[in-house]
């Protein structure tokens, strides 16, 4: 594995592949990997010649009162981590190399930034689509790796492709599960032995809501009023959100059709934990 | 020259070039061409393999009391001048092609358009910023050529270029002129035969600014007042504004330094006309 800190040379590595044919894969992080990192650059090994990963803490995605500073780090581990999982080239700016000036401009995003946890983050998803174009355009990935834990940014960022023309394929990965199904998370280290007991069952709500929609149910305000139901039987905690929206567009609409996904984010004691899960209605004869 | 409706047929264009690694020269016009553009064509000409030029009429760019609908367009005339220009490439597509659907986010620009042109028209730039990232992603160019006769369109670009890490370049070309040094416009037209008469007298002040700033004079309140009283002098219109700015940042700074824009529109009868020129201030030693 490479280890490439500037833009230039990683301009030099993309420009040299391309030469030889051969894609690119790419999956974008902030470091601190985990399993569901890994998971992605086993997909990108698989479809493409070659890995390339960055790991870019991003403060243009971070607000005031946000943890831009606090956000977890360590280098050294992720580097092993990547080179183990079969990173071919790390790539690793400074904030300095990214934003050497003041800015200009940015991308801004004017749809599906105030519904689920976007609402409480304005601006956030700005940062984000802003930092993902211009690695985007740095590395000219054939593909694009993200994982659907975080829908809300896939959706975004398949809206930015549309939107700009980009020449590459979002490939949305599934959220990685525990045995019990509760989606992986740094977060869930934080929960008591009863909650962690209890947090399996937002998983098995959105499949049960799944269920009901394949099976005919598809009022917007009937998913959303069973779910709300089924969180508030956890009781040890609080619902943050439940929503259900069409998907990428994240528009609320009551018929459900197509594409839609169904997301919630619960609050235990010390962690807030979000899962979602895609459905795809098919069109009634 | 092959006329080309679609964004999939251009994708294939631009595959089929990048992979007998030719070099792709663009021109992005709003059609009804004149002389300027066509010296863009062929500067690309001379520069690079293939020579792609872009008709599009781009509604985002208009204000909703500007002229969108009643923007000059004549379609067969800018076939035959592109093709004789020695276009290999006329892309033009239609607005449903380009904004198939409503759009999810734009390019936001935040620095340089409260200037010059950019003043009495918000929003302006954030539509051509958006257009030409999707048109650069589109076309994929090598070099891109734009008039410096709208420096601040050109200032735009070229931050958009460096803050979003596009790989091509911007050239600048130079603003074609008359004999007696008027800038060409098509509202040149619209000048009585006196306003003609005294129209050079804006490119001859922008020249005489030129040398005093050479010459030392590097005080940006200088140089606008001094250009205020060469148009006052005109007398048979007004002054819309003149001023010094940093290039390409636009940023209005006492000191002049570096590369600095000095520019004015000026509004006769009919014609409102506008003029730039770029200056280099040698730093002394």
């Amino acid at each position: 594995m490479e280890l490439v800190k500037t833009i230039i040379k990683m301009d030099e590595i993309v420009k040299d592949k391309q030469s030889h044919q051969q894609t690119i894969g790419y999956v974008a992080t902030m470091g601190y990997l985990h399993e569901g990192h890994l998971n992605l650059v086993k997909q990108a090994r698989n479809d493409c010649d070659i890995v390339v990963m960055s790991i870019f803490v991003n403060p243009l995605q971070f607000g005031p009162n946000e943890d831009f500073e606090s956000y977890p780090r360590d280098e050294e581990r992720d580097k092993q981590l990547a080179e183990d999982a079969g990173v071919d080239y790390l790539f690793m700016p400074t904030v300095s190399e990214m934003y050497p000036t003041e800015s200009f401009m940015k991308i801004r995003v004017e749809k599906g930034t105030d519904v689920l946890c976007g609402a409480s983050r304005p601006g956030h998803f700005d940062g984000v689509a802003t930092v993902v174009m211009k690695l985007f355009q740095i590395i000219e990935p054939t593909k694009a790796y993200f994982g659907l834990k975080d829908a809300q940014q896939v959706a975004i960022i398949k809206n930015m492709v549309k939107t700009f023309n980009l020449k590459l394929d979002i490939v949305a990965c599934p959220t990685v599960r525990e045995e019990d199904g509760l989606a992986k998370s740094s977060r869930n280290v934080y929960l008591s032995e009863k909650e962690r007991a209890l947090a399996p069952q937002l998983a098995m709500s959105l499949n049960e809501a799944k269920m009901l929609m394949e099976k005919g149910m598809h009022s917007r305000a009937d998913i959303i009023s069973f779910l709300q139901q089924k969180m508030q039987q956890i009781s040890l905690g609080k619902t943050d959100y439940v929503d259900v929206l069409s998907f990428p567009a994240l528009e609320a609409k009551e018929l459900l059709k197509g594409d839609v996904i169904v997301a919630l984010a619960y609050q235990f004691e010390k962690a807030r934990l979000i899962d979602n899960i895609l459905v795809t209605i098919k069109e009634e004869l």
